[in-house]
């Protein structure tokens, strides 16, 4: 492509509403463009890279017999309600209805689409495993959508379903996927932190994401330097932690009794206070459960609340409150309690269902003879089976100003139910090998998911098995976002003048640059062009009337991998440099394309996706 | 591909819902299927085929140096609410708010985003004319979607877009698309109808439609046989066939006078009651005027409109209505009435308007003596510079059961407007060549079109001349619908066993048929495989454990254009066959590569785009 004839708008000013990399470089490359908040259009540059990435997936997805459909992307909402998640997607899916009343949904992801597809198509064990995909734009309705691609409304994601009769089955692909998208990101030159959701005592089930460090990221990784533990905090666990009785951790053999804590208002200033250590400490929160599916029927101050039938015929609680207890030290990670209490959303009580339900000013609350909802205890207080692992304890009372000391869980409160809900930080211990975790922040590249039987059972998916019975198939899904792989690759790529794509992924692999197209430059630019085209090599020709500072600057900042200078003064002979390198080599114009495609032969090595 | 490797549910029952044959054989060829009405998925055997007429919709495109584009799919409403569409574009626009209240569009083109993404790139003379489009997800809220992908409420459309500072400019850019449109549908083997909007006196300006023959067609063709004049009735114009004197039509001396037409229903009726023809009769209809553009503050009847300016300072008139007048022998064409009111729509008036403007009930209306709406007059009454082409007429007299006879226009009434309104059928004269008319159906799939200054003046594009001073740049746009290509290429090419794809978009080009896949068969179709996969030819190997019955009718149905059998009886020999021919070809399986290779050379010649 000779630049005069493309379009590239390459802006030299830094945009003031780009504070990440990506954003910046690719506004300023003439990528992308905003057409509104969290809707951007791809320019041809942009768009070129954009297409690289998405046909490694495609290839890599081909590779390992997943087959690609293009369903619709407006579908129709009657599919999102037999799932049960027309009402659980929340704000983010973005509804509306045809000029007919018909529910519509702009498509944020397809497990429903492609449920709905193929059980009218599998019919007999003989037909499975399948696994399908699509690559499709998707919305989701972002409150503040930011970062340019890393975090649109709208964008494009890779979405792929399989669909088996045996959980060994969906083990096998979940491990092919696994494999394809190590392999995807080598190819696109990004370090993926895979992160498995549940490395431990679970086993089998579970999901795995593919994160890239990011500072914006919008998940905290946890990482253990020994054993290669890594998990997002909001599935992290940690060893046990427990005080030990040296510290004093052992069993009061008093009673608990009220002590007066006038002017305490943090934990803090109860330590000063009582000269204790927040380890002692019982902290309790009161939180408001939104859309609550566990029993409790039979739960302390839950006997009058309002439960629902879903379409699918789940019952749930649209609104339950629950006093979490966890030791003074630690936080509650509110997407580990909302997981553990099969919510929708977990948010602290407001003062006013504080005081209702503690019948105290905030700051008060305590698991002893509270009666109002149910206490659910971290396992730092108390383990699931009933262990006790604080003693002694200091609480709040239920009564402003007013503490117990001498609190022994299991002797002077019960808790309803135990689970592990704590944050899990840098500087705990890792559950595996016991070394000491760091932290990074990241952002998702990748899932690999087993979903199991939620969609192909809630919409009533059969085949018939060997015997003639008919059997609900198991499934798992497979999401890659393309746009915010793209964005990722230049946040790991690229230096103060801009892009450096890995030369899988460039929008052009080469870039002519005559000093000035005229006379015998043209002449030697022309011939390169022609001979790199004939060899396919995806070369930009730098044909503009613009001074040669311009030029590489527009090229840097574009990040075209290997760059061909051709000047005057050294010619015959003509300048290659590439994109991340410092030192430039003369070659005779004669050579300069055969040994253009060795060292992209070369460059390419280091992206086969092999490890 | 191996067959059982991939994923094509075929259909042996015709499917009840489908009626046209492209959505019966795609529906049983494990094409396509329905996710809901309108919405279709396209499965992996139909996508291969998609993807090809897009990919050489793509060639054509970067072949006339046209740059790829991605904007997003779901728009902001500002654009919209800027060009003044938002109100006008009507019910099929797909609307929706995000959880913000920002208003949002699911896209049914693009003229809004690409201009307000190149308002702020394009700055100067130096950088248009440029073409720019992208192959994308479209939505049009169609009331009765129905054939398949022929009318469906999402699509796939290429949409493309010029710039320029001339009108010449434009015209260059619009006869390049011209020609790629050409190029692109004869390589996709379509037998297409290029429709120009007005071939005639206005020259330059306008558009072409390029249309497909169909049964079910939504647009009525004019044709010429002699001079190639081709037009849509919507559009079409034909030479004056005004009744010569010598049939009486000569102006009449006596005044106009009331008769009473007691029992005079209909048209018919009046000619036999008064002894005459309908071509003495002034037909007058009352309409109903939907956002009428015109200026009609001086018009009869209109004091009182109700007026509205739009975001974009155009004045419009959310309801007027017209009295049209027209030969008797004629029909009005609605379209054509909209264009010459410059309103979105016209229908005929009530039951209740009638009366409240004639005074009289339906079947009454005339002109003499009319104020309480304006007259439009067809040209086959009286022409726009005043010529009257009716004598001695025959019209409604505003009172019940009361015709005027002797009535002479000019003398007796005189339009507020005269223009060419009428439907123009088979049978009509040419106005180029004055042969006569036939018409067929046709389905629209694709359009150019010189848009002019619309939406570049409306949504404020400029550019700085070679003088520093302020342009608008003019503006054409060229659309293509993909999904209706492919289907249109399903319904020219089939017969009663299924699609014959031409080679150049079926979904695979050789089908490798064992009668059973075992022993030497398999041997045999395995190296064919290999040799033909080798080759770069897509090839689809039939390794299903299928009857041959079976077998032959599934590479029937899915219309692959070359079948290779390979049968014991026949073997070291494999049978070729072409789709859409009879006979067989014996071959050696050592030469059937090379002989396969050849003959896809030989059929790929039918298909180069080069007249």
């Amino acid at each position: 492509m000779k630049m005069s004839e493309f379009f590239m708008p390459t802006l030299r000013e830094v945009p003031a509403e780009a504070v990440i990399a990506s954003h910046r470089l690719m506004l300023r490359a003439g990528m992308i463009r905003k057409l509104s908040n969290g809707l951007f259009a791809y320019l041809p540059m942009g768009l070129r890279a954009f297409r690289k990435v998405e046909n490694i997936i495609r290839e890599e997805m081909e590779a390992i017999g997943v087959i690609e459909f293009k369903p619709p992307v407006v579908q129709p909402g009657e599919i999102w309600r037999e799932s049960g998640r027309w009402e659980t997607m929340g704000d983010g899916m973005l509804k509306t209805k045809s000029r007919t009343g018909m529910e519509l949904v702009v498509s944020p992801t397809a497990e429903e689409a492609f449920t709905s597809l193929l059980r009218d198509e599998i019919t007999s064990y003989k037909q499975l495993p399948v696994s399908v995909y699509q690559i499709n734009t998707k919305f989701r309705d972002e409150i503040r959508p930011r970062y340019g691609l890393m975090r649109a409304r709208e964008f494009t994601m890779k979405d792929a379903y399989s669909f088996h009769t045996t959980d060994e089955s969906l083990d096998e692909t979940y491990r092919k996927f696994g494999r394809a998208y190590r392999k995807i990101f080598r190819r696109c030159g990004l370090s993926v932190i895979p992160v498995k959701a549940d490395s431990g005592a679970m086993g089998g089930s579970g999901s795995e994401e593919f994160m890239v460090e990011s500072e914006i990221g919008d998940n905290n990784l946890i990482l253990c330097p020994k054993c290669g533990y890594a998990a997002n905090d909001e599935k992290a666990q940690c060893a046990r932690d427990t005080l030990p009785e040296s510290a004093g951790n052992i069993p009061a053999k008093e009673k608990y009794e009220p002590i007066d804590t006038p002017d305490v208002k943090t934990i803090d200033d109860l330590c000063s206070f009582l000269k204790t250590r927040p380890e002692f400490f019982i902290k309790t929160l009161i939180y408001r459960v939104i859309n609550c599916e566990l029993d409790l029927s039979q739960a302390p101050g839950c006997g009058n609340l309002e439960k629902i039938r879903s379409e699918n015929g789940q019952d749930y609680y649209p609104e339950a409150f629950f006093a979490v207890c966890i030791r003074g030290d630690l936080d509650v990670n509110e997407v580990k309690l909302a997981a553990v209490l099969k919510a929708s959303e977990v948010q602290l009580a407001s003062e006013y269902d504080v005081e209702r339900l503690t019948g105290a000013p905030v700051g008060f609350a305590g698991p002893v003879g509270f009666t109002s909802a149910p206490v659910l205890a971290d396992e730092s207080v108390v383990s699931a089976g009933g262990e006790v692992f604080m003693h002694n304890a200091v609480t709040g009372a239920l009564k402003a100003d007013t503490h117990f000391i001498h609190v022994e869980p299991g002797r002077d409160f019960t808790p309803w139910m135990s689970a592990d809900v704590r944050t899990v930080k840098a500087g705990d211990k890792c559950p595996s090998c016991g070394a000491e975790f760091y932290s990074k922040k990241g952002n998702e590249l990748g899932h690999i998911f087993k979903l199991g039987y939620k969609y192909t059972k809630t919409m009533n998916m059969t085949y018939l098995d060997e015997n003639g019975s008919r059997q609900i198939p198991t499934m798992g899904c497979y999401g890659i976002g393309v746009d915010r792989t793209l964005a990722s690759i230049v946040e790991e790529h690229n230096d103060d003048d801009g892009i450096i794509w890995p030369v899988t992924v460039a929008p052009y692999q080469v870039a002519v640059v005559p000093i000035k197209y005229e006379g015998r430059m043209k002449e030697t630019a022309d011939m390169l062009y022609k001979q790199l085209s004939g060899k396919g090599i995806e070369i930009l020709l730098d044909d503009r009337d613009e001074r040669p500072g311009v030029k590489f600057k527009d090229v840097d900042l574009i990040g075209i991998p290997l760059r061909i200078v051709v000047g005057e003064k050294n010619l015959p002979s003509v300048e290659i440099k590439t994109r991340g390198g410092k030192d430039t080599t003369l070659i005779p114009a004669e050579e300069a394309a055969s040994y253009t495609e060795n060292t992209l032969k070369d460059m390419l090595k280091d992206f086969t996706g092999e490890e």
